[in-house]
């Protein structure tokens, strides 16, 4: 199933994406995503609604250096542990919302990357148990301010100017992760082409090892890190980030 | 005004607390203590209920290095801007609440700190208005596993574990927080023994700052930094932080 929050005519509301390209449907779902949902009935053409961040989570936790290649190209090693850090909430938005570059930085990178939306509560996970633990997955650009990452040493700046988040457009909840073909393009132009496969710490690895350190909620996100590719993105441009299976994250971007 | 969170015989509810001693007495709130918070009328001693953390925020943003002489004793320079990372909400404890000590770490470090709790949504706010943004101060344990946080580069993991963030005893509204008296305890033996006016980077620029970033919420909490005199927690020992004028935390640790 594809789980999406959308701006219809009534109001928001988590929805059901069936159908593709022009006969494409939303469903209304009653309440919240999780389980086993309830629809309500209503529906709309996917053309008439707005798509939101799919999820509000109560933290986004990313992974930093866990392809070889993005850490050699930044100068780094792969570290042994995964190297985690988090974004604030208020950075998350959805498909089409514009990324602010904030004036205080002149140097913005995207970086595509697959997201894992947690469905449930859990605290120490077992790998082996880990998909259980998994509501879907969706796709996200881990934003960054490159100068500030460079001089604050903490990426508490750098990874947490609001926008800096783009989630969607959707959590694909059947899908096996493992080796999914990853894209990013700018202006249409490829920048990133990699595959899931080639994740250093692997999806069920980062579950245990997150949910070892801290309470996972349901619509939490987990960032599993970008591959090779990343660079600059300035005022007017498109960002647009493919997943195999899961679909087209695209934003544009903004001078704030 | 004082204002707590509270386990009653009924429920969980905020509550403002009024007298000391054996006096003191909370007072139930109706909903939210933002704003002018309405009372329910029902009271009890304030040893008749348990304290809470004092507000479950949406992110906790803490700075580092932001006292010379922690800087120091660390090896650290003080930074030119002020060094922005983020601690999860699930990391949030009240007072008397254990704090865990995780057993991959073997040094887990307190962290004394003045923390700033934002009353209303604020993005970009000036200095001269960041008063206006507060809805109070409390008192914060930055707890720390030392070795994670050498070891990982990035400080998710050495300072994101359940537990790693008692917030109390309450959150003081009618203070200015500008000079105040800050000490921390192991076993009753001082260990931190500071004043807020030694913050490199005072209260009204950080919140400029911080909300020049990111917008911040109603109970967002600021951790403004810890002082000198940071040390090893260990299992069965009790930790005491009290700052003039607002109260004591408290919190004894335990092995997870």
């Amino acid at each position: 199933m594809r789980l999406a929050r959308i701006a219809h005519p009534g109001g928001v509301a988590f929805a059901a994406v069936e159908g593709d390209g022009d006969d494409a449907q939303v469903l209304e779902i009653a309440e919240h995503p999780f389980g086993n949902p309830n629809f309500t009935g209503k529906r709309w053409p996917l053309a008439d609604v707005r798509l939101l961040a799919p999820i509000l989570p109560t933290k986004v936790v990313a992974i930093g250096r866990n392809y070889a290649d993005h850490a050699a190209e930044m100068g780094n090693d792969v570290p042994t542990d995964p190297m985690m850090f988090l974004k604030p909430s208020t950075s998350v938005i959805g498909p089409n919302a514009a990324i602010k570059l904030p004036a205080s930085s002149s140097h913005v990178d995207f970086e595509g990357e697959l997201a894992v939306v947690i469905g449930q509560p859990v605290r120490n996970v077992p790998a082996a148990r880990a998909s259980a633990a998994v509501l879907g997955y969706t796709v996200a650009n881990d934003v960054s301010a490159r100068d500030h990452q460079k001089s604050d040493g903490q990426w508490g700046r750098a990874k947490g100017f609001d926008t800096f988040c783009p989630l969607g457009p959707w959590i694909e909840t059947s899908i096996d992760a493992s080796d999914l073909a990853l894209r990013s393009q700018v202006d249409g132009e490829t920048k990133q082409d990699s595959r899931t496969s080639l994740l250093v710490h692997k999806i069920p690895d980062l579950i245990e090892f997150v949910s070892g350190v801290m309470t996972l909620l349901p619509g939490d996100v987990i960032l599993t890190g970008t591959p090779a590719g990343v660079g600059p993105i300035t005022s007017d441009q498109d960002v647009a980030i493919t997943i195999e299976g899961i679909g087209t994250l695209a934003n544009p971007v903004q001078q704030a």
